[in-house]
């Protein structure tokens, strides 16, 4: 029976590390990597996080489609993040709920554990653009969705975790 | 004896929901609405808000003087929200220390379960404007005073909740 | 054996009350401070926090070399806080991870107990402006190198502790 864990944390809290670990410990698997490099500070993150991984990966970009890959994973899978992930949606002006429920239905059906690696992005002051508010809102939304549909849930906060459901 | 209880979290978390959950599960009450309606994202926000109740519920809205309310309600209320009361209360320039000693009052003396919902706001980087970090301040102290006077405190992140106090 | 305690949350969470009173329930201590009073503001923030202190504390002020100070303590000790600590290395265009290592080796030779307070500034939305997002990527960071050092890590919301690590 396949396990979906998602894993929350703010940024630099570690959270993809303690995923990543959790695969790693299972004996590898695919490494399905949501984000699109657009500058080169985000080229070094997504550079410090490749230099983590090893031979126990197989690493796949997908910024957008990522149920398809998921419903068809033949290996336990990390999908990180959904935050990236959610922002591509965005850009694309795509249907979130739409999206989001595609995802869960996906998530419901794998028959290889799944860790997806999401940031918690609500608990500081409102932002001062519409925009900001918006993400907060849908990220918010999308986090409340997986929850529900994973069988576990963790918080992350300085590398540590904090057990949300089991 | 009446039971306080203080659910707190970041936008979009799940909060509101929870909270109603704990009154709708005690057979329904009051629902006290805090929040002054000033745009069309918030009335969009309300009415989402609205739509998850029903008849089980009777809402008062009082974007101010809430602490009448909870003293003499004579059946489980909920507040939804502090931080929107803290907001109001800063437009009023009202005495933020005096109103949440009368808040705490009312909730020491309350005859029925109260359950108050809050958000937490400290989490980010430091705001760069003055009053979004003397609203921060407040919110800090007004959520350490409720905290403090509740017999339960939940954290509620992505859904789920984690007990800092029962 | 000496206990190091890394106490992590969000502006006004009482997190620094929460620390002050592991010192104080031992008896008391010294006081390292970090912060550079550098407006009126920050002033009264800072004479908050004296007015809690009595007898019981030595206060120092130490804005960038806390390691010498926490290796040669001679009783237990408070530092308050890492995040402003940060902050004036970053001013100072210091070597962040060499400071973050000097740190860490203190703390595993200290022969007091150590109580650390930091900041959790990961959890809002990505700032706009790159200083900020640098140094919130500094600030989680510099929380994983000491919570993997601590012997025990708190996290605080409302005053109220939940326990990452113990």
């Amino acid at each position: 029976m396949a396990k979906i864990t998602l894993v929350l944390g703010g940024a630099r809290s570690g959270k993809s590390a303690y995923a990543e670990k959790i695969i790693e410990e299972a004996g590898g698997g695919m490494y399905l990597a949501t984000s699109r490099v657009w500058d080169a500070e985000m080229a070094e993150r997504v550079q410090t996080h490749q230099d983590r991984r090893n031979e126990l990966w197989t690493t796949i970009e997908e910024p957008v489609h990522i149920h398809d890959h998921i419903a068809k994973t033949d290996k336990p899978m990390l999908v990180d993040c959904l935050t990236l992930w959610l922002s591509n949606l965005m850009d694309e002006e795509a249907d979130i709920d739409q999206e989001t429920q595609k995802l869960c239905t996906s998530l419901r059906g794998a028959e290889h554990d799944v860790v997806l690696v999401s940031n918690e992005v609500g608990l500081g002051i409102v932002p001062d653009n519409a925009l900001a508010r918006k993400f907060r809102d849908h990220a918010g939304r999308l986090n409340q969705a997986v929850a529900q549909t994973a069988d576990r849930v963790l918080f992350i906060a300085a590398g540590l975790p904090l057990t949300l459901k089991e």
